[in-house]
């Protein structure tokens, strides 16, 4: 599988596709600046009276669960059927998937609604969806010890898999794809999860689901990569250079990430 | 027209204005860091329980209607009405008028109650509002083609409007002045008119609203310029440094400031 | 009274504890991000239906009522009878309770549920609780002019009060202890407050809640002398460095932080 990130991202520059969120409140700044940084426009939209209008008019969408409650879980399955209605790339985060029963619901919800392209997520909540929970803790969850339970889940769901960490690993069908790189720094900082879901979303809305959820996961690495590079070990200073190097991908040759990617 | 940047950021200092915010989502970090930043003390409430003893404590009202949803949507109408009872400086900023008919007729709602003084929205958004919609897509719109419907529509409701892009226009009645500076990379970073609102916010808590239109305009152009000499090319970084350089306005000759302005 | 801070920050980091939140809007992202930069595992839910579970599988608990709306007012309530079922140690901050009669009333009807073991506010904040109102405005005191009435709250209620500022107070029954140290800068910033109520909370799942206050009290504006050190007079980066340093206390020598606590 050939990748080309430096292709994706000037096409992002080019086109600014609107990226619609419905995000948690923790990282809604987070995914809205990782948004502007790959190149993109992000729009920020839970009221149901204009969910439709603007998912009419945006290049991909992004669900996000994490912070719950009732008025934007409906604006969620809302969206979810516009975007099968206007056959919009939908991209699906499960944050917390294994914390509560709530999340866990409502992502599988969603994921039946059958409009879901990526699904995206820590090892722990992605293989509480597949329904392997493991010990998942809180919303941050690292290690996925088997790759067949992701596999199936894809296939199961129709969808891109991805479940991200110290390796990220990306499913579809009889695809499986590991990359690997990025930092150690991603683990203590709020919303690297979601900056990458908005990442992934603005890819899905120039390359095709798969291609671009692969390629996604390996500009974000790399751009950890810069990150840590030019911060040290402090995280607050890696947030802000991780925004910085995304914005500036285009200065580097972004061929060699071709050698993260391995096929399983 | 005369303006006196230093003189109203030294007057924000000494009396530290509670501007009441009901903002959105998004930005609501970095409004409440530009407020402190500028010198004034940042209150965010929409509680409609609430919104009457705090308004009526605030020295200046921002409404933002980014990220609206039905609960704060009515607070934003409380909080007008209120406003007006009390005669509170009152500030809108029409976050994505132009992304959905639900944000353009809050907008208007809130501007035909008569209480508002200054809106400030970018090129896309005041146009939206002045029913000459172009191509606006998403929250982010840089260009002014045309500022007759700026200086129509300042006269139709009364209002100060300000266009922000890469030139702010600001017109009242038949004043229309321009302000030039700034920074690219304003574009690259979330919340950047979310930010020149409270600040603007805070120079209406001080002074006459078109000077302090003017005024805030011009500082935060130049605070733009100064972060951008501080991050090169890094937007994240450029974040950082302009809530520095706000901070930190009354150590430069702001009187400088006057070459900005021109009028038209 | 020993203190051993670096022997807390090692438990945090051996066991890291789940933080279950309710935080305001304005500095969630920044609560998160201090509690994952002491070491601590952050959750941020208010949906009443995942409360239970959330707060169950949690180590502490911390309730922040800034932004207060009707349904999350209400999860409060309930997270709050939640933490006395399953014996959680809560931390409460009362954001703005002397700015409105709404966010008084509400701090007091989660004190007078016997559920929270401590109190942190800033002076204006914990003397308005204490019902000795001075000149509080919007959400942000520094002076405590008198401390018997901290003392006193504390009695009352069964809580350790800790009262932040240019110095913190912290109260427990005939027990007061004040610690120096930290930054002008802390005044400028957003969320210094949440965030030490965050950091506090970590500390309470591995301490006993008075020394747990007292050594997040120091170990706080430790990091906050050491963020000054790196930033100058700019915020923004103070900010950045702050969370910085409460990431990379363990490369300092803490013994010495004894010397900023008095008993009074």
């Amino acid at each position: 599988m050939r990748i080309e990130v430096g292709e994706s991202v000037r096409l992002i520059r080019e086109r600014r596709p609107l990226i619609h969120h419905i995000m948690n409140f923790v990282a809604i700044a987070d995914a809205a600046s990782a948004t502007l940084a790959i190149g993109a426009s992000p729009i920020m939209a839970h009221a149901a009276e204009e969910l439709e209008e603007i998912a009419a008019a945006a290049a991909a969408i992004h669900i996000n669960i994490g912070t719950p409650d009732p008025q934007r879980m409906n604006s969620m399955t809302v969206l979810t059927k516009l975007a099968a209605k206007y056959d919009k790339p939908l991209l699906l985060d499960p944050v917390g998937a294994g914390a509560s029963r709530l999340r866990r619901r409502l992502s599988l919800e969603i994921l039946r609604s059958g409009a879901v392209r990526v699904v995206k997520g820590n090892a722990g909540e992605m293989l509480s969806l597949a329904g392997r929970e493991g010990a998942v803790k809180g919303v941050d969850s690292e290690v996925l010890e088997a790759y067949e339970p992701l596999a199936n889940f894809s296939r199961e769901h129709d969808v891109v898999a991805v479940s991200t960490g110290k390796t990220d690993y990306v499913a579809y069908g009889d695809k499986l794809v590991s990359v690997s790189g990025g930092s150690e720094l991603f683990r203590f900082i709020v919303g690297s999860g979601c900056m990458m879901g908005s990442v992934t979303a603005s890819f899905m809305a120039v390359q095709e689901r798969f291609r671009a959820s692969v390629e996604a996961s390996a500009a974000f690495k790399f751009a950890g990569e810069i990150a840590e590079a030019m911060s040290g070990s402090n995280p607050a200073s890696f947030k802000v250079e991780l925004l910085n190097a995304l914005f500036n991908l285009p200065k580097h040759d972004l061929r060699t990430l071709q050698e993260r990617i391995k096929f399983l």
